[in-house]
């Protein structure tokens, strides 16, 4: 095994709330949490490798006042109206909303969809739920 | 806002997979897609603390012809109507209903309703994302 | 001009708060302002008697307890279930319910389905907005 | 509930028109359209008295490439989040949404809301529907 090394560019304040959180997890050291946090997402991603069509919930979380975000949110889903069957908008406060979208198409559209929405730079919180048409279930 | 950086030391193997990962979900660097995990893991833990504000989508398949079901699942969300802000129902053929509702109260009370609309008999697929009501996240 | 006459049925409180409206508004009988309703909703649907691809939103406000309406509005609702997109379901308190339906279809479509719900025994109030695609609009 | 029952006399050319309009409704019979029509003007009452709370439906389509349109309307909706229990965002097409928020507080405060999100510039088609929290209706 050899070992990599790359640099992280990341906000002062988020890194404290990390820091605060790994050191309450009892982990050794950032690397060992990051790499930790690698693994679970490779994990998911297997999960999700199945094709066929399907639905999905994205939930995001933002602050519509970060510049374009919005405008970059909407101009995403326009690109994808034929998948999204609706958006539910929650004013959270005057500054945080959470999105819940509904997409239907094949398994690797619904997921590429949910990828660029919750990797959208600024989106705070995102999550895929892959569901069913509930044709293949009793 | 001011930023701060740090290295990681990881595997190359589990690097190359991660690289991977993150050309297919399309983000701009390693940073960016570290910083999600990130941010990922703090709101798992908001959720593990019982003080404060939560907020959680839950999304439910089921066939409306599930005898009584339908009525059910109404009750549960009229008895915690104060922590349902709304539900988006989409139909997804003549059988086949999909909710997505959005909650928000402390993390057990978010937890159990969710836990009760899920493992209501007949309900096909049921899934809770647990996000957040944005405040603690940068 | 020949004059009929028939006789309404009519809950003894909905009818004492109706009594009291047309009081206020100076009737100077029951004759008098229920003929004035028929006639707006006369006009109301002269203005909806076009036809052509178009979109509605359904506003139903009811309390879910009434026996069986729930059952009844989504069965009218997936008898429908390629015309509408998505309905929001918003839990006003213990027992009332607000839902707006988005429907798009032929205006004839959009517009007996709107009458279907809005008429289904135990609504408290309904209201259907034609609007439009945006597609002839600048 | 207790049962009245009270007689109208109308003009039979007006009788016949409001049956074809009944009939086309799918009402089963005259006194449940009536009290269709009377509920109706009852919740419109509520919206003319400043004391009470309302619930309304506010109907946007518009085109999300209008320069600044989505911000704007972000923005109005975020200054009155406590207002506002939700929006739905439907993606007509490329260019084209239909959003429906649901706002409930005083009449004023609703109708002050829906003027501003229908008078925005760039607006094509808006729409309130006043109704009602339920608690007042039978």
């Amino acid at each position: 095994m050899s070992t990599a090394r790359f640099g992280i560019s990341i906000d002062e304040i988020l890194l404290g709330k990390f820091d605060r959180l790994i050191e309450e997890k009892g982990y050794a050291n950032r690397s060992e949490a990051v790499r930790d946090l690698m693994r679970d997402a490779l994990v998911e991603r297997e999960w999700l490798q199945e094709d066929g069509e399907t639905v999905g919930t994205v939930t995001l979380v933002y602050d519509h006042h970060t510049r374009d975000l919005s405008d970059k949110l909407t101009e995403h889903q326009h690109n994808h109206h034929q998948a999204i069957i609706s958006v539910l908008h929650v004013h959270l406060d005057a500054h945080n909303c959470l999105e819940v979208a509904v997409v239907r198409g094949s398994a690797s559209e619904v997921r590429k969809l949910a990828d660029e929405l919750i990797g959208t730079k600024g989106v705070k919180h995102g999550k895929l739920v892959m569901t069913t048409t509930g044709l293949n279930l009793v």
